[in-house]
């Protein structure tokens, strides 16, 4: 079989990528804020469904961005969205990324109280203070108990990402999450994952770089 | 509104999605090697395509699994596709994870040689030398040069793992390294991510674990 490379210098992958995204995606248009969180959630996946199922709170984008350029925290619920989220932007912002999913304290309270990692992780983000965004792509348990946090006071973000992926529980702590009264992305449906986290992360951080802001 | 969350024990929500996946794949019916991997990639990304695109070279499940049991190491393009791996099994069968993509002298020497640092990292990866299971969830020139440097005699994997996500030649690097002549597990078309290069290296390490051996 013949198989034909395109050729594109490695600086011009990603650009390259976005343009074939933006093609596919014909005509539709985006508001100009969410228009960049959408197409970077379709160039990790592949996966034309962030057209459709990703959910905005009002002004969520720009509160968003305001805290990172305050230097709020990021607070995730998997090792692997920390590791994808880009430090060096968030750092030079004077912020930081935090997921307390391995630590043993974390686990063995879980143990204790039978209840997952995640629950007890959301715990300790609200004991970190200040307005962070949360970032959770794996667990509907923490946006569950992040729901109960907020309800309770002990926790205010200003921006909620609930893209976490999976069977069970997973629609409905999204639906409700979209009631807790801060400022949200969410990925509806069954869709998300650590990946989907990392991602949104980061074009908001690139969208800061990128207006030298 | 009222929103109903189901009832599942921590401990249960793993096997309660696996039901539901089976439930949703109706009668359908693989291969028993390939079941596990199949319903892990639709578990971490809610995307029942990967019932369909999974393509697996003959006897690429048994060759992987003993390669993993003598501890060969896992090599993969994303440091988040490291951290995703479950470590803990890896390492307990004497096996190492390696990503050479944050290095400075890979970025060094790919921005000199003006390739991406995927390609210079599976040169890397070659040097280690063994016959490694590389798991490539990023970067189709990864797999690309991984081709080439099969056909030059210079690596010799026991797996390679292909499920680069995208747009610019990552159908045509999955197709490329079906031809390599290496067994292969590779997602067919523009999907896959470094979630599902690490879900499939944890499918097979859970398989290990679940049959004790």
């Amino acid at each position: 079989m013949k198989i034909a490379l395109e050729k594109v210098e490695p600086a011009q992958i990603e650009k390259r990528s976005f343009e074939i995204i933006g093609e596919e995606l014909g005509g539709r248009s985006f508001p100009k804020l969410h228009e960049p969180i959408i197409k970077r959630c379709i160039h990790t996946s592949a996966d034309f469904d962030y057209a459709d199922n990703l959910v905005f709170s009002e002004h969520a984008v720009e509160t968003a961005l305001a805290a990172l350029k305050r230097g709020e925290a990021i607070i995730t619920d998997t090792n692997m969205g920390k590791a994808g989220v880009n430090k060096k932007i968030l750092q030079k912002l004077g912020g930081e990324i935090y997921c307390f999913m391995a630590e043993e304290d974390v686990a063995a309270t879980a143990k204790e109280r039978k209840e997952t990692r995640a629950v007890v992780s959301m715990e300790k983000a609200a004991e970190l203070g200040g307005h962070p965004i949360i970032a959770v792509g794996n667990a509907p348990t923490a946006l569950v108990r992040l729901y109960e946090l907020i309800q309770e006071k002990k926790i205010s973000p200003s921006l909620v990402i609930g893209v976490p992926v999976g069977f069970v529980n997973v629609v409905q702590s999204k639906e409700l999450i979209m009631e807790a009264g801060v400022p949200y992305i969410v990925a509806r449906g069954r869709k998300g994952g650590s990946n989907i986290a990392a991602c949104i992360c980061n074009a908001l951080l690139y969208m800061i770089e990128r207006d030298g802001k």
